[in-house]
């Protein structure tokens, strides 16, 4: 059985990524010789559009893997020998495998976030759920929302014709779906409806501080996800533990996209609560 | 302190290298994550010249070192910003480390027959000592053969020529050491003289069976050294044995350079027991 693993991380930016210490570290325990690499394309030069050359050039000195992420998610898929029906279905790729039949692509944002979902918040209501924000994180949680059975999704965004250009791809795929698109001004008539409410904007990161949204509008029977992880601890996420709700914080859905990739990649299943314990370590020391 | 390493192995034909395993299993032993990948310019369709772009690929991709074998341990040296001096004497770089100052080559092939020797043949007499075959690894092992002490150093290869290169290029660079070329035919006259004998000739590999001289010149305390791994007993050591010589196999070799290499790239001191033990299984898994 293959025990030696070379992943890389491809991106603008990626240099303080936590995916390196997160993969390593659950490999380590699993015995494997695995390293990975962030490859920032804007310390190397390249433009987005050069993804493909680099992950040709990654394959051919031995990567067995790559992640992908902003600006080149889409980027990618012209350069893939076949796509995963959820990764299709997205149009967003995070997760490539050089197999004996190709590279192939996959997104375990999306099904990382629905594992964080049913594990680290069993049994929520998912009857109206409020996402704010409907960019790139938005799309891959819109699906995983969807797909977990949230039965009326709102999609919020200051653009209404992004949050619109979402819904219109979500019903794409999922026609059977209530996916409605909305202003963030309406917010004060939505929630009082909602069961949920998804963070999907950067407000609340080290460098956008504040709340996405009037906290005033929280109330306790109304749970509250962040997708932001850095903190974990947002103030969206404190001011609605102060009401009363439940809460999920954005480590769950990094570290459950680090487990769908780790699996895919190493056929090997991870310890998810360890790969969650060791998250919290590196959020707390950096 | 840094704890992941990526090396990879350049040179022809070098998928069956044992390096992985040696290097791989010592990390982890040493608790680093550590990938070590064969980088074969065969199979990736580069011809021996391309080393240097290669190479710069590699470390653009995130590599932190580099092993090189046949036949770039020359070709790769204009591509180095700094040359160690052994290498430099050497004119041959098997170890290249990235640094903030650059690509630095080594030669570990030199400083590990060196090692092997004091440690695997503690005592031995190095009055006059006779190698078989002036090739490329036969020019590393009589760098260390004078290094080590050795008296009086006689090359013998079947193209008197090549051995006469080898010494002027020895002496270049030891001017004090007494080197002379021989022909192989020589050998009836010059063996009952010498003290030590090393076999630097790909003669007693698996593709290449048989021994490099006649075994009936061999004498009790005369001690063999044989460069060739593949397989760790040859028959020239297997004659040496009935005849009671001291002997060194070529796993030594092929261990601390491996051990010289590792330090070089980790900064750690391996194991080199542990290694060579871990050679001795490998020799015997394939």
């Amino acid at each position: 059985m293959k025990s030696s693993f070379l992943v890389g991380l491809i991106g603008a930016g990626v240099g303080p990524s936590l995916s390196p210490a997160l993969h390593m570290r659950e490999a380590a325990e699993h015995g494997l010789s695995y390293v990975y690499k962030t490859l920032d394309i804007t310390a190397l030069g390249i433009p987005a559009e050069g993804v493909g050359d680099l992950m040709n050039d990654a394959r051919r000195l031995g990567f067995d893997a790559l992640n992908i992420t902003h600006p080149c998610k889409e980027l990618v898929i012209e350069h893939l020998d076949r796509l995963d029906e959820t990764a299709a279905r997205l149009g967003a790729v995070n997760t490539v495998v050089f197999t004996d039949e190709g590279a192939v692509g996959y997104n375990t944002d999306t099904t990382g976030f629905g594992h964080a979902l049913r594990t680290g918040m069993p049994g929520a209501p998912l009857g109206t759920v409020v996402q704010l924000g409907a960019g790139g994180a938005g799309s891959a949680v819109a699906h995983a929302l969807v797909t977990q059975g949230v039965e009326r999704l709102v999609i919020a965004d200051m653009d209404l014709d992004r949050a619109q250009a979402r819904v219109e791809e979500i019903r794409r795929h999922h026609p059977e779906s209530t996916v409605e698109a909305t202003h963030v001004d309406k917010l004060v008539a939505l929630l009082p409806e909602a069961d949920g409410l998804v963070n999907c904007t950067p407000v609340g990161m080290a460098d956008h501080p504040g709340t996405p949204l009037e906290t005033s509008l929280l109330r306790p029977d109304l749970w509250v996800a962040d997708i932001v992880y850095r903190p974990l601890d947002t103030a969206l996420l404190q001011a609605a533990r102060e009401v009363g709700c439940r809460t999920l914080h954005g480590g769950h859905m990094a570290v459950y996209q680090a487990v769908d990739a780790f699996r895919l990649i190493t056929g090997i299943d991870p310890d998810a609560e360890r790969m969650l314990a060791h998250l919290r370590e590196l959020a707390a020391a950096g």
